[in-house]
C-alpha cells in the first residue's frame, strides 16, 4: 500500500464520518487524459483534486465507488488496448492496483453500469460526471442520483488537514522556499528577464522533486508588481538596483500546494520608497501572524491587516486624515485592494472557503476575500497582505475630489512612478493556540533578505 | 505589425489560394482559458494551432472572420471586465490589436452574431465551434455552415512551410539541440534520475526562450528505452556506464515544434551490445537522410529504413534466415515496430499526414506510419528509426515456432537483458534535391557523442 493510498484512507474515514447515516453508493470519476484540440499532443496530466483526495490515485482514467452500507471500496481501471504495452509499457494489473491502493476490489470500467445499477442511491460530485451508460442504466432502474451531498462532505473534510497531508505541504513549502532563495541569489539588476527568473524557479522545484507548479508563477519586475495576477513574465529586469521583483510562485508536492510571495530589491538593498512600502506590508503580515489561532474569525484578520496597512500609509504620509475617516472611506483599500488570504491544500485556492449560506462581504477589498470561516486547528491558510500602486485604481481616485482629499497626491504620484507593489505571503497551519508557519523560514525581514542576497553577490 | 502577424498574413494567402472561387465567410475560434476542474487554478494557455496559423494571435479568447468576397479580416476580442485591469493589467484595446495583427477591423465578441448573420455561408473547422448565439442567428436566416472545407484548405497550406515558418523551426531546433547537449554533458552513471534530466532539459529550453515543450519528454534509462512513449521519467539512472539514456524531447518556439531523439551511453563510451544496436539504427537513419528529396514517396523511405535495419540485425546475428524470408515474415518489425517519422510544424505530429482518401498500409510497423505523401519542397518531416527489445513483442515471438526459427533466441535474450532501445531522430526540410537537416548538428555519430561527453567529464 503506497503512502498516498494510506493518506486517502484517512481522508475517506473523515468523509464517511460526515456522511454518517447516509445510504447508497459514492461514485467519483478520475481525471481523463486530454489532447491539444485537433491533435494527438497529450497534455500533461494532473489528477482531479477530489478524486485524488478520496483515492490517492495519480494515474488517469480511473473511477471509484464506495458502498455506504458495506463500506467496500472499488477502483475501476480501463481495459487497456493490446498496443498499450508497446507504447506506454505494461499496463497495471488489477492485483497490482488493489495492492497499491488498498481498495477492496478492482474491476474494469466496463463493469460500472452493472455495479451501479444495483445501488439505490448514487452520490456524485455533479450529475454530468456519471458515464452515459451508467446514467441510462441507473435511470432505467429508477436510481436516484444526488450531487452537492457528496461534494459538501468531501469539501468539509478537506478543510481540516491530517498530519499526513501536512507532511506533504511542508515538503511543498520547503521546495518552493528553496526556489525563492535561488532567485534572491541569482537576480541582478539589468541582467536577464522575468522569464529567466521563472525558468530558474521552476527548474529548482523540478530538480528537487516537484515537476508541477501549484499555479502560474507571477514574476513581476518594477511597476508590473501592481498587476495582482501578472503572468506575462516577459520583461527585462530593471537596471535600478533599488527596484523590486515580486515573486508569487510555488510548486505542488504529491499534488499538495504551497503558495509563497516574496518581494526583494534587484540589487539586494532595500531603500527609499521601496523600503517604506515593504515595511508597511511586512508589519501588517507580522501582526496577523501573531494573532492567528483557532477560534478567530478570518474576516477579522483581514480587517486587522487592512487597518495596519492604513496606519502604515498614514505614517508614510501617503494618506491624510483621521484614521476613522480614512477607514470609513476605504482609503486603505485603494492600496490593499485584495483579500488577506485563502485556504490551501490540494488546490492552491482550496475547496471550502465559503460554507453553504455564507456570503461575501460587499465592501472594497474584503469582497475579494476567498474565505469566511472561524479558524480551526488543522486549517492551512495563506497570509498575504500587499500594498500596490495600481493605475486603474489611482487614476479615478486622484480625479475624484471626494477621494483625493484623503491622499497626499504628490507623494502618491512619486511612489507610483517607480513602486509597483509589495506582497508578502506565508502558508500557516492553524493550531489551538497559534500557528505553524510552513514558510516563515524563507527570508522575509529586510535584514534576512539583504543578508542572503549579499552572500550571493560576494 | 508583429512578426507573427506577418507570418499569418502569408499563411492566409496560401489558404485563400486553396479556396479560390469559394464564397462566404471563414470563422475561426481561438483557444479559451481553462481551469482545473472545480477550481479556479488556471491552466497554462497555448493557442489552438489552426487559429494561430491563420492569425498569429497567442492571446486567449479571440475569434476571427475572413470575408471571402472582400477579403476583409476581423478579430473579435472579449469585453474585458472592470476588474481586469486590477488583476491582469490593462486589457488590449481594439486599436492596439488592429495594429499588432494587421487585420482590417477589430470588434468585441458580442458583435459576432450580427456580422455572421449577414454571411451566406459560414465555413468553420467544426460545426460545434460556432458560439451558440451565432449558430442560432445563422440558423434563423438559413445560413449554411460547412466544415471540412475550411479545415482541408488550412491543412494543405500547413503541409508546406514558408521561409518564415522555417525560421521559427530552426530556432526551436537550435534550442532543443542545446538542451540535448546539456544532458549529454550532465549525465553520470548512477547519479540522479530521469526526472532530474527532464528538469535540466526543460530548464535549458526555458532559459533560452522556449517555455513550452512540444510534447511530453521521454527520458528513458536502460530497459525503459523499449517503451516507445515512455513518459514516467521517474527512475534512478543505472550505474552501468555502458547503459544508455534515450532522450526524445524538444521545445516549441513561438508555437513551432522541434522533435529530437538522441540515445547515448551514461558513461560517455559506446560499447558491446549497446554499440551494436546503436550503429544499426544510425546507419538506417543516415541512409534515409541521404535519399530524401522532393518526389520521393514517404512510405518508400519507411521501407528503406526497415530493410536497412533488417540487414543490420542479420549482420549482428540477432536474426537468422535469408533477407527475403525475413522480410516476408516481418522479422525486422519485431525490433523496429513503429513508423519512420511524421510531418512537423505548429504541432509535433503536424496536420495533413494522410490526405483525404489515403489509407494506412495494414502491415506490421508501417501501419503506425503517420504520413503517406509524395514529398514536396517545404515539407518538414522527422526521420526517426529505432531498434528496441520490447518484452510485449519478443515474448510471444520467442514462444511461436513459426517466428522463433528466424531468431537467434540466445543472442536476442542476451541483448534484451540490458538493451532497452535506440532511437535517433532528426527534423529535416525537404528540398528539390535533398534536405536541410535542422538538427543534424546535434551530436549523433559515435565519435561526436563520445567527444562531447568526454569534454564534459574532463
Amino acid at each position: 500500500m503506497n503512502s498516498l493510498a494510506k493518506l486517502a484512507a484517512v481522508n475517506r474515514s473523515k468523509v464517511l464520518a460526515n456522511l454518517a447515516g447516509a445510504t447508497g453508493t459514492l461514485y467519483l470519476r478520475g481525471g481523463a487524459l486530454t489532447e491539444r484540440k485537433w491533435t494527438d499532443t497529450e497534455e500533461r496530466f494532473r489528477q482531479e483534486s477530489f478524486f485524488y483526495y478520496m483515492t490517492g490515485v495519480k494515474e488517469p482514467e480511473f473511477h471509484f465507488t464506495l458502498d455506504l452500507s458495506s463500506k467496500r471500496t472499488c477502483l475501476y481501471i480501463p481495459r487497456y488496448s493490446d498496443d498499450h504495452a508497446l507504447w506506454m509499457g505494461p499496463p497495471p494489473t488489477a492485483p497490482q492496483v488493489q495492492a497499491k491502493y488498498a481498495v477492496d476490489s478492482v474491476l474494469t470500467t466496463d463493469k460500472l453500469p452493472e455495479v451501479l445499477a444495483g445501488a439505490g442511491l448514487i452520490h456524485v460530485m455533479e450529475a454530468a460526471e456519471l458515464p452515459a451508460n451508467v446514467a441510462s442504466a441507473a435511470a432505467a432502474r429508477g436510481t436516484v442520483v444526488t450531487d452537492e451531498f457528496l461534494r459538501t462532505a468531501i469539501t468539509e473534510a478537506r478543510v481540516i488537514k491530517s498530519e499526513g497531508e501536512l507532511e506533504l505541504m511542508r515538503k511543498a513549502a520547503r521546495i518552493s522556499g528553496e526556489a525563492h532563495i535561488a532567485l534572491m541569489k541569482a537576480v541582478r539588476p539589468g541582467q536577464g528577464s522575468e522569464r529567466e527568473m521563472q525558468a530558474l524557479f521552476e527548474y529548482t522545484c523540478f530538480r528537487l522533486g516537484a515537476p508541477i507548479q501549484a499555479y502560474n508563477p507571477i514574476i513581476a519586475d518594477g511597476r508590473s508588481g501592481s498587476v495582482l495576477h501578472y503572468g506575462k513574465n516577459d520583461d527585462k529586469l530593471s537596471s535600478d538596483p533599488h527596484q523590486m521583483l515580486l515573486v508569487d510562485a510555488a510548486c505542488e508536492y504529491e499534488l499538495y500546494a504551497a503558495d509563497i510571495t516574496r518581494t526583494f530589491p534587484l540589487g539586494g538593498k532595500f531603500a527609499g520608497d521601496f523600503k517604506t512600502t515593504y515595511e508597511i506590508v511586512l508589519e501588517a503580515q507580522e501582526v496577523v501572524l501573531s494573532q492567528l489561532k483557532a477560534g478567530v474569525e478570518w474576516e477579522d484578520m483581514h480587517r486587522l491587516a487592512a487597518r495596519k496597512i492604513l496606519r502604515g500609509l498614514m505614517r508614510a504620509g501617503l494618506v491624510v486624515g483621521t484614521e476613522e475617516e480614512l477607514a470609513k472611506h476605504h482609503i486603505g483599500e485603494l492600496f490593499f485592494p485584495h483579500g488577506l488570504g485563502h485556504l490551501i491544500g490540494i488546490d492552491v485556492h482550496d475547496a471550502g472557503g465559503y460554507p453553504a449560506g455564507v456570503q461575501r462581504i460587499q465592501e472594497p477589498g474584503i469582497r475579494y476575500l476567498r474565505m469566511r470561516r472561524t479558524l480551526q486547528p488543522g486549517m492551512v491558510v495563506t497570509v498575504e497582505p500587499g500594498v500596490y500602486f495600481v493605475d486603474a485604481i489611482l487614476d479615478p481616485a486622484i480625479a475624484d475630489p471626494a477621494v483625493n482629499k484623503f491622499l497626499n497626491v504628490e507623494l502618491v504620484q512619486r511612489f507610483r512612478k517607480h513602486v509597483g507593489g509589495v506582497r508578502i505571503e506565508d502558508d500557516v497551519v492553524i493550531l489551538e493556540n497559534g500557528i505553524e508557519n510552513l514558510t516563515g523560514w524563507v527570508p522575509k525581514s529586510v535584514a534576512d533578505i539583504e543578508a542572503v542576497m549579499a552572500a550571493s553577490s560576494a
